[in-house]
């Protein structure tokens, strides 16, 4: 093939297999794709997800079946094709590197990790652009430069920001950035079971943003914290001794604001975090008189526009009489927002 | 005072206090605030959250300071003010109640909890509507009919939903829907502290929901972790104890199902969370030919318009060659999503 599309074969039409499938024959790359299921691959086939499988062998097969079965799929495929790079997409990356190394064609097999966005699943949802701008980690560990760069065109043909690890790093950190926070919402959740309704009513915005994952499908998680036990394990025993610290010690004040004060230092270093939701609000800010009532009177005006302030930030100029305010809203409110303040005689300032 | 609107003081000039302020204000009431630092106290006012405070002695006082400093402030107010009834807004309730009743006046106390949806704080970003629609509890504990009602005009002229509750039993609940999952979320967010830069930029949605509330002010929680000990700790073990299963279980998988299972159960009865996000998105149904290809076709057409989906259903009528996929997309984005698609002449179903 060298600088034409590779001919691939995607195995698995669940949610990942099939908006890779979708993603790629888009870019006009020759994709087949087959399920165990012939409904789901009767229908991966219908949303344009690749063609059914025929003679000629690929040069890349992409395997997307559930995680527990990957390691298995992956070292038939690599049996099956002798010339073909194979990878997969499971999010634990080692067993599988050990199990394909174990066929004596390693060198032909390297791990991806795409990282989408969505905690849905089935082709009926897949999307083309599901993995757009999400990172996908290529976990190369050992094989060639040909099978590297061969699989490296599928993250960009899908526009991914590719990050290449070694696999048991990728596991640890998965462990702790994915694995163990699925764990400990769960356990928060079920911490509710002794609470009556009127209780659980008392739940505001902290609680289901914790517990929002906690309502993850138990299967796949299963096959998951079966493969990555180990990393899995060292991570709990991480939150286990930070929640005990904080249950026995004689000031739960003092150990409870170091707790604290040690993950804000690391929820500031998540992309995306720092200033957070803010990413997805827009600023319109206003000049306001220094003079009291002021501010009153902008949010009233706000609130007669029917605007929600997600956010809001003041600042005063050191030398004059004005202060600006700065109110953060859903992108489509702020031109909205922006003309209904000009109308009640505000002054925008420029952002 | 009886039917007219009882005079009312606020102790306190934070964004709960300021926020009532300017609530009750609004609506009429005679409000005076006052803060102990000067400068906020100022700012409240020209905020519109209260008068400066006068001789009179007032109906009603709001104890609206850090919850470290409520019990002494209440106690304060119901020796100050022989006939006036007392509130505080701590979110924990039964040491305040216990300090109340131990001034021989517990009876004019009637305690309070209204449950913002927001985490931020200060005068500046106080405003009246601040508790609208949410649950605001009250803790009668011993407090005569009239403190009770008087008290709990406050909700209702905020437009609360009022919950009235045994100080013991609110303690207990908010430990499991507010004081543990703050704990658990810094938990497993000090838990990032063994990544590079590399391994965090793995982290998705899922990490930064758990972890949101883990930014959180540490001053305040170690207040309340002290104020709620004893719940806190029984909640913390139920969370330890759940955790240690998974991590000491032969079968990792096997343990983790079994959670995951117990903690979905939990998680439906999070009110505002079956469903969840959905309920600020609207559907657009389209009639879609049962035909392959037309689903490809219809999403394309979606992603021409530049509507984001932020899910998708899809149910097939038995007895007819066409489907309904239903688009579940923004409120704002909604009319612009059908015009479209009527544009490219699908069939929009009436909903």
């Amino acid at each position: 093939m060298d600088g034409s599309l590779p001919r691939t074969h995607v195995i698995g039409a669940g949610l990942i297999g099939a908006s890779i499938g979708i993603g790629l024959s888009a870019e006009g790359w020759p994709v087949t794709i087959e399920d165990a299921d012939p409904e789901t691959q009767a229908l991966a086939h219908a949303i344009g997800a690749g063609r059914a499988p025929e003679g000629s062998a690929p040069d890349l097969v992409i395997v997307a079946v559930p995680p527990a079965l990957a390691a298995t799929v992956v070292a038939g495929a690599l049996e099956r094709w002798a010339d073909a790079v194979v990878t997969d997409v499971a999010s634990v990356k080692a067993p599988i590197a050990r199990a394909a190394h174990a066929t004596g064609h390693g060198d032909r097999y390297v791990g991806s990790h795409p990282m989408a966005g969505r905690e849905i699943s089935g082709a009926l949802a897949a999307q083309g652009d599901l993995f757009k701008a999400r990172p996908w980690v290529l976990c190369p560990n050992g094989a060639t430069a040909h099978a590297v760069e061969l699989v490296s065109r599928v993250p960009h043909a899908l526009q991914c920001d590719l990050v290449t690890m070694d696999a048991d790093a990728h596991d640890a950190a998965v462990a702790r950035v994915s694995h163990a926070p699925q764990v400990a919402a769960s356990a928060v959740a079920a911490a509710l079971g002794t609470l009556g309704p009127d209780d659980v009513a008392l739940a505001g915005q902290g609680l289901r943003d914790v517990t929002r994952i906690a309502a993850s499908d138990p299967r796949m998680w299963a096959d998951i914290a079966r493969l990555n036990r180990h990393a899995l394990v060292a991570t709990l025993t991480h939150i286990i001794d930070d929640l005990e610290d904080v249950r026995d010690s004689d000031d739960v004040g003092e150990a409870l604001t170091d707790l604290i004060e040690r993950g804000r230092v690391e929820v500031a270093r998540i992309p995306g975090k720092h200033g957070g939701a803010k990413r997805e609000w827009i600023p319109v800010t206003v000049i306001v008189p220094d003079e009291p009532g002021q501010l009153l009177r902008l949010l009233s005006d706000v609130a007669s526009v029917g605007v929600n302030v997600e956010d809001i930030t003041i600042e005063h100029s050191p030398r004059q009489p004005v202060g600006l305010t700065t109110l953060h809203v859903l992108p489509a409110k702020a031109d909205e927002l922006s003309r209904a303040l000009i109308a009640h005689e505000w002054e925008i300032a420029a952002s």
